[in-house]
């Protein structure tokens, strides 16, 4: 099927990223709802390697800020939540339960974790789309400090931050360009 | 908006990675379509590192089969079209037509292409089911192989591969387990 004009527009035409956010919450059963979608997505033999941090409490946004470069310190204290994307280094010892076919272990060079949770952080974006929400990405954040405070005793480590909630629209930025698809592709 | 049921299972719940293709074309046009959604998705300062190769001949087929690993080997000479989804590594070049508000060169370390570039892989995913067209992505190939028949001229490097087209649903193996929440997730 083809999903139809607004889907496509929720998803990616007439998304944006969101600096300013109302009051409307975010609940926990809604992370739950955004992180069943997005785990269906592909990954490399299924290695699922995301792991995801939701920051919704004050105690906890508190911990955060110090982390935040200066950008992205008010909008994120603002938000409902803000998820940390991260990724688990040892992904592969969840292998046998995720690609029981065969011993998958041996395939993953370094790299896998990285990729496969940043494509992941990716479905996680469209996924929050999907059902409503709006997102605020962010790579500006010392990723030691993150992972020294909420990560270091899972062993994980932090790719990227989402801001996530309902973003006002009158504050958005206006929209910058994208490339077009002859200076993106090329067909062969 | 939240997306309708239908629209949920095509992208995530009901969506597959496919291995066997039906005849039915993917047409340039459609390449246009997937990568018109696609360029929307969010990246760092909008830096768009993302690049496609859209290999569709026969004759480019034949230069792209050296570097598959035998068990990607003959499902992606069957499919109708098999995507490189690969990046520029000097995509800052283009920042000033991306993000005119600032001089964004200067925030940008080696790592970005790479993780901007695997996010957009993920919205390129997401964007081809959502026009209703199947997707196998891949890893197991010749990198270098790749970027030296296909890239090279560009300066471009490979990221991973996504065989494009309508799969044969009746050719799936049975789906894989995912993580529960309370596996890849902490509330705090």
């Amino acid at each position: 099927m083809t999903l139809d004009a607004s889907a496509l527009d929720a998803l990616f035409r007439d998304a944006r990223t969101h600096n300013v956010w109302t009051d409307r919450p975010v609940e926990d059963d809604d992370l739950r709802g955004i992180f069943d979608l997005m785990k269906w997505g592909p990954t490399s033999a299924n290695c699922s390697p995301a792991r995801f941090v939701f920051v919704r409490t004050a105690d906890a946004k508190q911990r955060l800020k110090p982390a935040l470069s200066a950008g992205n310190r008010d909008k994120t204290m603002a938000a409902p939540v803000t998820a940390i994307v991260a990724y688990d280094p040892r992904f592969y010892d969840k292998l046998p339960h995720l690609f029981p076919q065969a011993d998958a272990r041996a395939w993953f060079a370094g790299n896998e974790a990285f990729r496969n949770s940043s494509i992941q952080g990716g479905y996680f974006i469209l996924a929050a789309r999907a059902l409503g929400f709006d997102c605020g990405p962010m790579s500006g954040f010392d990723r030691d400090k993150v992972d020294g405070e909420f990560l270091g005793g899972y062993g994980w480590k932090s790719n990227f931050l989402v801001n996530l909630g309902h973003g006002d629209p009158d504050k958005l930025f206006p929209r910058n360009p994208r490339l077009d698809f002859d200076e993106a592709c090329l067909l062969v």
